[in-house]
């Protein structure tokens, strides 16, 4: 596996403070279950060695800032509200999804109860546009800045999308047949708009150009699209020590991710095995699994996924290319997308 | 019962369109669950004969722009915005509380399932911020004014104070008291705090003063908590063909709402024989629910409630007394709370 780009630790430590803070603004109920979330405090709210997901989001962001010439705690704000986006989506999928685990813990609500996930998963949603739009301290006024005002409706129309994408993959669960470009536009929405936020807000929030702003942008959804073909490949076959989940997750579960819609959209006889397996009445048994794993294989489900990651990179790269971003951020942002869109198999 | 304020009516058809035109930007798989939630169709999609709720925030919102001179439609985006919000927490308490029913049709849960009535709720929420920071039509630079930023935060604000309370709620199940200031708080937070803000948005998108906005917000705070003891009365004492609940719900519940809270605070043997029935194993019989209902009616927790309400009708005409508002605004103003506050038990 490749070194871990210094970045992701140095914006944790730039925007986890930002983050603590806001998380404590909850009332007493709510502040448990979403440090539990977090993985700062195990569900007693004694320390945790879980330690935090991998920051993605708040690297992009601080990337993004410098990139465009501004110092990377410019992104600070826009950081943390992204990660409330993020991980009130996590906190509502596993319930939608029925997932029990999440990073080797259990999720919150398997840990508190659908009714306290719902209503934590609420207060992460709202708490972003509070971190967003409140008013930097000491400015004069108590009006948020225009651009934290941008950044909020960027926010905004990210997060809709991200919820249609969620809608429309589980919508995916009771359609016979997924053609693949269907499933590409279902994870640009669910996965790609946040990513692309996350990779604008920065430059946003200094003020940065409509072109630069716009290339950072395409960037990270591109790297979304890579991020979530190398994910579905994982959901199939990626080591359960390595993903948290068992193997053959996303088969089990029945789920159109790429390689399965790749193969379905194909026709044949590949299609016709793989929806013979996904018509069987009830959960899948390890064996049907295995079948449908190797049918996908064999009809080049896989291959065609890992070329996908491999397309979505190049177009992520090539759009930072050429608009005057700094050398120094534009390597940075070039060796994160390579970390994410090159984890290895 | 008192005569249907016509302020609903025309608020209604003031805000509705904007409202339907809102979810309509749902994508396709959340509009259904929205449009049959607002009682505007069927699950099937057939137009229902339902109706919609009282809509009760949006002729604050309307009454609070006409209080401070400007025309109703000023208002419209906030009581959009406001009833998007409200129908979320809706959608969602729905889930938290179990409830099969609302407005005498099942729950989006009970129709649609609760991965959809989370993801629906998610949705509306959103939405809520989305409708508020739209540029309005023909302003140019594309920016929201900022009034709309200032309704946008204090919404946000709210939203908030609604969530806490919500979970606040919740708590309360398994504490063994909760005494009557606790329970007035939460309900602030619960109700008091939308509604606070439906009474003062369209004064805020009226550009008026801070005095006006906040005697209209105290004005709607206090109304929230006299709505709120009244409905605290009707979810014991109701008429189940009126509320659409089981007659007792609230004591079935276990809920420890203003009646409740108030003999328990009260101690003595009333509260020991409360605990007691509280206290029993499983679901509380027919029989145990009436034997609370005397219990609390006996040692005064019905009457109190009921004073409660009152108090708080006259804080809340109190509020918008002598600053200076439209007369005629606040002759509607006062009529729908009293309508409000002195609903028949």
């Amino acid at each position: 596996m490749a070194a871990v780009p210094a970045v992701l630790v140095r914006a944790r430590e730039l925007v986890e403070p930002a983050l603590v803070a806001a998380v404590d603004r909850l009332c007493d109920e709510l502040r448990l279950p979403a440090r539990y979330h977090f993985g700062w405090v195990e569900a007693d709210g004694s320390p945790s060695t879980a330690g935090p997901g991998k920051g993605l989001r708040p690297a992009l962001a601080v990337l993004s800032a410098e990139a465009v010439g501004a110092d990377g705690a410019v992104a600070v704000p826009g950081a943390a509200a992204v990660e409330l986006v993020h991980n009130f989506s996590l906190v509502h999928d596993d319930i939608v999804d029925g997932d029990v685990e999440r990073r080797h813990r259990p999720t919150v609500w398997a840990v508190f109860g659908v009714d306290d996930a719902v209503i934590s998963g609420d207060a992460l949603h709202n708490l972003a546009f509070q971190v967003l739009l409140d008013t930097p301290t000491g400015q004069s006024g108590g009006e948020p800045s225009p651009e934290r005002v941008r950044a909020t409706i960027r926010l905004v129309t990210a997060t809709t999308a991200m919820i249609a994408g969620q809608s429309a993959d589980m919508a995916f669960d009771d359609l016979p047949e997924v053609d693949l470009a269907a499933c590409l536009a279902m994870e640009a929405d669910k996965t790609g708009a946040l990513l692309g936020y996350s990779a604008s807000v920065g430059a946003v929030l200094a003020g940065a150009p409509a072109d630069q702003v716009d290339a950072l942008e395409v960037y990270g959804q591109e790297l979304g699209l890579a991020f979530q073909a190398v994910d579905d490949v994982l959901g199939i076959w990626g080591d359960p020590s390595v993903t948290g989940k068992a193997a053959g997750n996303d088969l089990r579960e029945r789920k159109k991710s790429m390689p399965v819609a790749s193969v379905l959209s194909g026709g044949g006889t590949a299609a016709a095995e793989l929806r013979a397996v996904y018509d069987v009445a009830g959960d899948l048994s390890d064996d049907d699994v295995e079948r449908a794993s190797a049918v996908i294989e064999a009809a080049g489900g896989r291959d065609d996924t890992i070329a996908e990651a491999s397309r979505r990179l190049d177009a992520a790269l090539a759009a930072i290319d050429g608009v005057g971003l700094e050398v120094g951020a534009v390597d940075e942002l070039t060796g994160l997308a390579r970390f994410v869109a090159e984890r290895e198999f």
